[in-house]
């Protein structure tokens, strides 16, 4: 641990304007602190986010950008006050690398809610030198960000249930839908959709999948274990599955109506939003009022949550579907997502990819 | 109780086209069935609902209508298997007489939510009659749909109560909102709202009544007894009170942006709808994800709630503020009642009244 005095400089493929186009980057990590973990990084998946940042769809990018968010990574040094992990570790780091510690939020351990939380890219950190995310050689990375991935998980695989994964868990969780028997609905079939399918089913919960056309009814009950598939324009269909859903997840990333979901609920049935969408939503209150129902979201998930969830897919055996690719593939991965062609979820396998080509 | 095999005569105020204008009308009783009890009216309040049914703004209105769902009265008679009444108990109707008892919601105790209940006017009962409300002499109604009234409430002042008391007290009660020490918001002083500061404050709330305009500021803070006032264009106040609220009790009646009141919201806060609106209301995704704020709704209450409530302000001394009226004065009452020149609720003094004048 001789080079805690040092900054270690890396590579990663950063964008470096708007077109969002990714080629290598030299920049440096700070150096290691008492309670900092230097990771080398393994694999990172590819989320809706990073297109959307590296792109500047938010109009908040700054550059050069390194991407990623969903990192598995081994431990090869760790600060003075480490605990928590050891060299040789497999860890995890997410969408957040940092928090205040001290608001509400951050004390009730659901630091992804601190209005002061640092992004794992595309931000500032407490040296003010930017953040870069997991589309490099290395990170370093606090300990109280990061999880142990559990032994039964594939690291590729564990890779996108960091955010994805995670997403779909936290509300879960904390909205009480846990229970087996539980009549789950699913609403877009990406990346967050296809894990809370999964998550769901290993819940015990009879899960609907419900799109906007026939064309993914194979995919959902053949490969996901969907035990239901519900066309929304199919109005006897939409009809007979009234008022019989506990929750629905919403993954779908655009303006849509939500009168149609909202009447699959049950009484006290939630519709829990997980999509960022630009345009408004609408919806009636009787659609809420008669029903008790609920309009809701959740942003990713807490560091507890996201072990835990880790630990619960290992057990049940869920992982995402992925497609692993090298780094030089990264731009082209990119395209493809942006036109979802992608089955769910792309992994840039980092360590066996020439980062200086 | 040689009465009951026949069927009773009384006379109500009913409207008899979408004018609106109640008058006189006579009409028949069922006969007392075992479960049922005859209550000889003595008050009955008059809710914004009123004015819509008997003016047929839902489209949906059949005539004559005998309107009036706050109701108290005093048992004159009882069916043979009624166990919960006796004679000369005074006790409460509120907005449904009637359910399947079949479904979910009925099993669990929450038949407002049944899609079969039966309305306590504009509506078709059991035997195939109409129903017809508290603006008359009497009234026959299951036991199941009746409730005691407490000896310490006013029976003038607990008729409100019946559905503007539950209508706020239900989500309350429902969503784990009755610890002391929260802070709520209360977006409306109209009936239900002026109950729900109330309430509020009972459970010992930092309570908040936020409106368009200055108006009502000291009727709220010295009548109603709210802790702070604030005005929605007021934006440095608005900024200010950012993310302090556990819940809003929305009672606003017509269409309105969501987004200042959501913005009020803690972590995890809940915008409680309890207006029916008829254009759609919006919002922005990020407004509830960031911040896992819901938007929900809730309509009256159970009997059971009803009954809790009753007890709850009987213990805490909660009354309505309420003009009690003669029914000779309903009509320029429904008028007032149009144009918000009440302070908070109209109260008929049903058994004080001549009803054939």
């Amino acid at each position: 641990m001789g080079s805690h005095g040092t900054e270690k400089t890396v590579t990663g493929w950063a964008a470096r304007d708007p077109s969002g186009i990714l080629s290598p980057y030299s920049y440096t990590l700070r150096k290691t602190g008492p309670e900092d973990v230097v990771i080398k990084v393994l694999f990172c998946g590819i989320c809706h986010t990073d297109l959307h940042q590296t792109k500047n769809d938010l109009g908040m990018s700054k550059y050069p950008m390194v991407p990623g968010h969903e990192v598995v990574g081994e431990v090869v040094e760790v600060g003075a006050e480490v605990s928590k992990f050891e060299v040789a570790d497999t860890v995890g780091a997410g969408v957040i690398i940092g928090c205040c510690r001290e608001c509400a939020p951050c004390k009730a351990d659901t630091e992804q809610y601190c209005n002061r939380k640092i992004w794992t890219y595309n931000d500032v950190y407490t040296d003010g030198k930017p953040t870069q995310g997991g589309f490099a050689s290395a990170m370093v990375v606090d300990q109280k960000f990061l999880v142990k991935i559990p032994p039964g998980l594939a690291p590729e695989k564990a890779a996108p249930l960091l955010c994805a994964g995670l997403t779909a868990y936290s509300p879960m969780k904390h909205f009480g839908l846990m229970d087996a028997g539980l009549r789950a609905g699913v609403l877009g079939l990406g990346g967050v959709g296809h894990v809370g399918v999964k998550l769901a089913k290993a819940m015990g919960h009879h899960v609907t999948v419900i799109s906007s056309s026939d064309k993914k009814r194979a995919e959902a009950v053949d490969h996901l274990g969907a035990d239901a598939y519900l066309v929304s324009s199919d109005e006897p269909g939409m009809a007979a599955a009234a008022d019989t859903l506990d929750y629905i997840i919403d993954t779908v990333p655009v303006s849509h109506p939500l009168e149609p979901y909202l009447s699959l609920l049950k009484l006290n049935g939630k519709l829990i939003l997980l999509g960022v969408i630009n345009q408004p939503l609408q919806f009636l209150t009787p659609m809420v009022m008669l029903g008790r129902k609920s309009i809701t979201g959740s942003f990713i998930g807490s560091m507890q949550e996201t072990q835990e969830m880790l630990e619960f897919c290992e057990a049940k055996g869920v992982t995402s579907m992925i497609e692993v690719v090298k780094m030089d593939y990264a731009n082209e991965a990119f395209e493809r997502l942006e036109r979802n062609d992608v089955r769910y979820r792309f992994v840039i396998d980092v360590a066996g990819s020439n980062l200086d080509p």
